[in-house]
């Protein structure tokens, strides 16, 4: 039996609102092998913005540990296939140091790129843009997309593969210096700061003939905007409404323009990244193609230690990060 | 040349709101028939929900005849295939006497059925019901199935299908008789009047596992209650919207929901009929057999005379029919 002792961020509290660092708590634990276990030290693991209506059920339980999608090194290990050395990404982060069976970890086999790229634009952030925009949203060539929050993980992603596939691309964030980004680094051809601009006024302006497919982030006043646009046959692949997570039930600002979903037979559809697993590899194969030709570009934003934890995952939800939000537990 | 005189409904105001029998205008104009047209006396004619946002837009020209579904009686024809005394379906109602070219009109192969019937049980309401469930709705045998607004021509054939295919059903209307009827005559597991009942409330006891389809015909309230109640990968086929409708925009009520459409996968898609006109001999079989094993009952409203038309559009946004809402312009 190990004596090695992990720090893990346990939740105290459920949240009503924004949740605060005090509703979680840092707590020491040590972690046990069972015989056939692999030893995994975590190096980053990944906050999302889909973790916020978790704390507020029964999906986190309250004085566990949490648990997010993460990467580690494996520092003890029997099994021939995952050697010691060896990067794993696995789901239980929150913790520095986790043992697991081998079915719990899957080797990280990166060509030429950071291991941090398997927690976004080659892991599932990614593969949600991927599949959300090509196979829930049926994107063509040549639509009119808007992309919400499109400075964050999913959303800068999802417009890129959008610009990939030759459409007209309008953003949504919350700063004029990710709007700076989005048109100057991302290549987006409009993109406003919903803070200060009206939102369907930008939209008229940014994509004049409408929308073909809304990418859906946000949510409220965001999908109020958008659904009222939305041309002939368009779609609504719902990704995320980050608007709507620190509310009470998650409920939205009301949104009153769905009528506009039968006028132009419109189709609003929930996904989950699960959804495209069997396609995985032609995932990887278009992105790795896209990154090595230099079309899809990524951010990262990474805070230190487990100890900020906490307060990167609340910083979601103030618009702190540009591309991925990730904590970095130890040295690579 | 004729020397026939037709009254026929013109719009001469824009309504905002609640349309008001002001906003219309009953004309006299004179029937001109071209060669080789076919002169119908129209006999019914059918007012639905849908034509309240087309008044506010182009598609209704203020100072001309208004257009709508209709049947009429062939009166003058060279045609072989639609000698007089046939009856006709076209979609030049508003109006007591219609001349037209054979490509507008379709006679009407009755069988066992009252000429009316392909107003509504076996014409564009039943097929509407049948496609948005059926089809768009992908209706399976065994779901939980939530119809708003009914009692009313669409919602009342919904609800009926949706039992024929062993469904728990549950129904909206806005009057207790209206509760009596869906109960006690159309065969629904659970009705209530929204006007006295919390909807949310009504649908945890009318339908205590969720909604596997909610047939939307109401948007709004309903939509807010409905959507939050969808199960895993449950569907929502937007026919209309009616508490919208009299608002500027077709702006609903807000939905504040929506984020439910990401945790149980929901599809909420807004169709129109003429999608499933490439199955009409299907839907006509089906709900010829239906009618005739006594499975699908429905219910007429009939107003009488051209002079009542605008009031009988109007009363669809007062509840004042059960079932379908139809004039009377002429004796059969």
């Amino acid at each position: 039996m190990s004596e090695l002792v992990s720090k893990e961020v346990h939740l105290v509290a459920r949240p009503e609102g924004l949740p605060t660092v005090d509703d979680f708590k840092i707590v020491e634990t040590r972690v046990e092998l069972k015989p056939d276990d692999i030893l995994v030290k975590n190096i980053y693991m990944s906050v999302d913005p889909a973790m916020r209506p978790a704390l507020s059920n029964s999906q986190t339980k309250l004085n566990e540990v949490m648990a997010a999608s993460a990467i580690g090194k494996v520092l003890e290990s029997n099994e021939a296939d995952i050697p010691v050395g060896s990067y794993v990404f696995h789901r239980f982060g929150f913790r520095e140091y986790v043992a697991l069976p081998k079915k719990d970890l899957e080797v990280i086999t990166a060509e030429n790129e950071s291991i941090t790229t398997h927690l976004h634009v080659l892991g599932i952030t990614g593969f949600t843009a991927w599949g959300g925009l090509l196979i829930t949203g049926e994107l063509k060539e040549n639509e009119n997309v808007f992309v919400s929050a499109a400075a964050g993980a999913v959303g800068s992603i999802a417009g890129q593969i959008a610009k990939i596939k030759n459409c007209r691309v309008a953003g949504s964030c919350g700063s004029d210096e990710k709007v700076d980004h989005l048109l100057n680094d991302l290549g987006f051809d409009y993109a406003f700061n919903y803070k200060t601009a009206s939102i369907s006024k930008a939209l008229h302006i940014g994509l004049p003939e409408g929308i073909d497919v809304y990418f859906e982030n946000v949510g409220g006043k965001h999908l109020d905007a958008a659904c009222g646009q939305m041309r002939p046959l368009g779609r609504i692949p719902v990704c995320g409404m980050i608007s709507a997570y620190n509310n009470k039930g998650a409920r939205s600002e009301g949104v009153t323009t769905l009528s506009n979903m039968i006028y132009n037979r419109v189709t609003m559809k929930g996904f989950v990244v699960y959804e495209f697993f069997e396609r995985k590899a032609e995932f990887l194969s278009d992105m790795r193609g896209w990154l090595a030709d230099g079309k899809i570009k990524y951010q990262e934003t990474i805070k230190e230690g487990i100890e900020s934890a906490p307060s990167a995952l609340i910083g979601l939800f103030r618009g702190e990060n540009t591309g991925k939000m990730l904590v970095q537990l130890a040295e690579e």
